[in-house]
């Protein structure tokens, strides 16, 4: 068992690679991880925003852990994500998760209706109490309103509220961090320009979507501040929020382009949840070009 | 079968009663289903949301539309709630409805991720001609984005989208009822305080939580309006617009005091699902309050 | 002097005709007062946000009120815009206003910086108070943060406030309307589109900007509502939306079309204030399009 | 005379000291500038918004500029602020400044109405061009729109547009770092909290709104960024962002208590603004104690 100080470094959240009917890949996925594992990250989240986890059917999540579980094998920690709108359904979902073998699992905050900042609190509270998971939270503005950094100081004190996925700007990602400074609480800056940022205020981590593609880069941004090159970090974040910028620019939808990438770059289909449309024919092009020119593709 | 040319009037976006277990309450389901029938509403619409429908599970949401079509037994069209974040989770939802009996089904926009305007009218399309079900669209702003009235016309066209209930304000109602007029395309008004106005404008009825409770004021609204009573119409808003306020003002979220209300008037039990909290004591005494202030209680 | 109950019906927000400098087009505005003038309408306000008010010099502002008020010269009551970031700069814009012989003054909300809403009724208090103008709010969000209902109602328990100009949707323009009915406080509907659905509420009047260019249609709904023909008012508001959305359309600013529409009506030059950079050839030609369709060109 | 490279390090944005009657108290004003020089700043930022600029009349705001040339009589570089909603008005405000000494000029995008990216473009590069002063561009989200990265990237090619003040959070700040690189551009983090951050990402210097009061422990973390002594650099920005917690918190509105704490160091009166209310005696002690946690007062 991996224990929850072993959570560092570059974490992707993985694309759940679908059969046109919106199963689960499975090849596509097993792909996919190795494909991350062989760079070097040091762990692997399933079913996250960009894995499309809230559109998926509930024997299509089931199904994502078990095989991402089983791929692993134990090579680094596997985090869940167990999100939805209700702390009933939450806890149906973490006990699913670790059942399959999940080393944490990660919940964002209810969304939906509009809530109080004590409901925020006591739903990520009964679910650590109920499930007694090592859990993670998932902060994700402006999808879901983003939690105060003091209601996450507050939840840190849970002994297996293990860390957070903090996907807020800097301003919040600090205040998080000053607010659980020595606790051992794990931090992983969530938005990918931010990972180098992140990193020298003091956060463990990044789980950044465009390292299931481009995995390299967000590694050498982790090594360079670790080895206190801020100058080599910027340089490469510069690098990486290239790529990211051309990807995104191609769609309105985040990971709609990011699947096109892995399928081009033969992991899976291309195939995302109804009713995302597809790319056309023009934007998969666009997107080809972008791996070319970051040298993913010959 | 209903006519969709029979929806209109007051239709009420039914409570869900829960045991405190978050499962159907299902006596208390059928005391306030036969309520609001006694008080003569012209249809019902099961698993809205101020039913709590996203934060139920699969199996309450299926048993929710069973025990309403059960109860209300043909005397007025019932309308089932399959909204969800995915298509496809849509179209089994849909499903579902259906072979419980419900009427009329109805979708809201896929909520959580963002989404260009097309996608949300293929959505709409989609669900209605894989399932021929006869679909309303929900239109929940802010909750949701809400859906240009230039999309919900283009929907209009498609013959088993019979209507939508519009939570907007009148700026988009107005140009929903402008766009869509005489094609037989039925328009409720969703935001209760804007019943009067948005019948005066022309559309066929308003699907309010307050009507719930209270079912007698809206429906009163409604004949006012019909009459060319326009004076006693305006009345009659303002009081139901000061019931729905003093509720409203109990708690921070609108379906908590309702059902309190709705317990102390001895339809069902209180409980919200996780993790919205019970209202306090005093909270409670001010529902009863509002209860007796509007002689809904001696 | 006209009472303050004499205000009502049709007041169009008049544009300012500039000169090439941004001075003010002396001749340009006679011109389109006279127009709005022969059409019928019951006043004029100088000075609002369609009237560029903010970006104006200091000089320019004060020779806008005095053109205005000597080309009206008592046929119909003149209300003169005072908005500006804070208390002591409103209450100067006042004095202006009161020696150049505004019948009446509206004042915005301070802007610019957030406010609790205890400041923004200190803020018209005072005004009030220290200059005994007779003083509109001008409620026009979301520009500025919208003023909550019930400020607008204490206000209007000041003797010399004597209405409010209301460009927020019917939710906001109903509850002003609840809470100060029977007060004579006067309510016009600031957002051309809900014209007709706020004088069926109990509204005074509007004060729409497309009035400057197509008085006619809106002095019809006015007159429609009064007789009590709602289907009429509502086709009239109808086709008064058209007109007003075509030429929205044009551009990404509303008054830059409006003030080229009145450029080809052959009333002033088409200046606007930099930086909003001026049409272009194809975009007036869509303006003169709208025109002709709407038959206010051969 | 400043060359624009010179630009650097610790720049407050002066609070702007008032007569109870809002007219500069240049005691006050003296007194204030005379301390933040005593500790060290590089520079004084007069008539930004925590200057209450936007509130002033004309005649305090040239009064303020002219006492400030005067008072810090070359020692470091001054900016004088010269926004307004209106192109023509900023050009005015300009040249004001410019005859009255100012070594640098900033303004903010015009506010108020909404307007095209390349208005925006078009506002700064006319000011420039047609004053040929050396402009700073203030971006200050959510009060006015953020001024996107590639439009300053755009701008900062004018030879006269010498650098930005952004108060953008870091995904903006570093994305303008990225897009300037090389090219002399000075950046300064305009957010207090994020300096230790945006220098670490390569800004010049930051202008934050405390460093009127508590400038030691601003002028301690650019030391210590300078010195590449990280950990050090975050604990003084962990205490200085405590610093302006406590103080925000006293009030809704972030100048009054600053201005309140000026005070009780003695250097003016606690004026501000109408209609910003002045604080009541215990919010006044509130602001005496955080002085006195933080050594500031005996």
């Amino acid at each position: 068992m991996f224990a929850a100080e072993s959570l560092q470094g570059i974490i992707p959240p993985l694309l759940t690679p679908l059969t046109p009917a919106e199963e689960i890949d499975e090849q596509g996925l097993r792909s996919l991880i190795n494909y991350v594992l062989a760079a070097g990250v040091h762990g692997v989240f399933v079913l996250g925003n960009m894995g499309e986890c809230a559109l998926l059917t509930e024997r299509a999540r089931v199904r994502a852990i078990e095989v991402t579980v089983e791929t692993v094998n134990g090579r680094v920690p596997v985090i869940a994500g167990i999100s939805d709108i209700g702390t009933k359904k939450v806890i149906e979902h973490c006990r699913v998760a670790q059942k399959a073998g999940a080393d944490f699992v990660m919940a964002t905050a209810p969304y939906y209706m509009p809530m109080r900042t004590e409901a925020v609190y006591t739903h990520f509270r009964q679910v650590a109490l109920e499930t007694g998971a090592r859990l993670l939270i998932y902060n994700v503005p402006p999808v879901i309103s983003s939690i105060n950094p003091e209601v996450i100081a507050r939840l840190a004190e849970i002994e297996n509220i293990v860390g957070v996925k903090d996907s807020a700007d800097i301003t919040h990602v600090q205040e998080v961090i000053f607010r659980t400074r020595g606790r051992g609480f794990r931090i992983f800056v969530g938005s990918a320009p931010l990972l180098a940022a992140g990193l020298l205020l003091g956060a463990q981590g990044g789980t950044c979507s465009p390292a299931n593609l481009y995995p390299q880069v967000y590694l050498r941004i982790f090594e360079s501040v670790r080895a206190g090159k801020i100058a080599e970090a910027l340089e490469l974040q510069e690098r990486a929020n290239n790529f990211e910028d051309t990807l995104d620019s191609v769609s309105s939808n985040p990971f709609t382009p990011l699947k096109m990438a892995a399928h081009l770059l033969g992991l899976c289909g291309p195939t995302v949840t109804a009713p995302y449309p597809p790319l056309t024919a023009e934007e998969t092009e666009s997107v080809r070009e972008v791996l070319r020119r970051f040298d993913l593709l010959p």
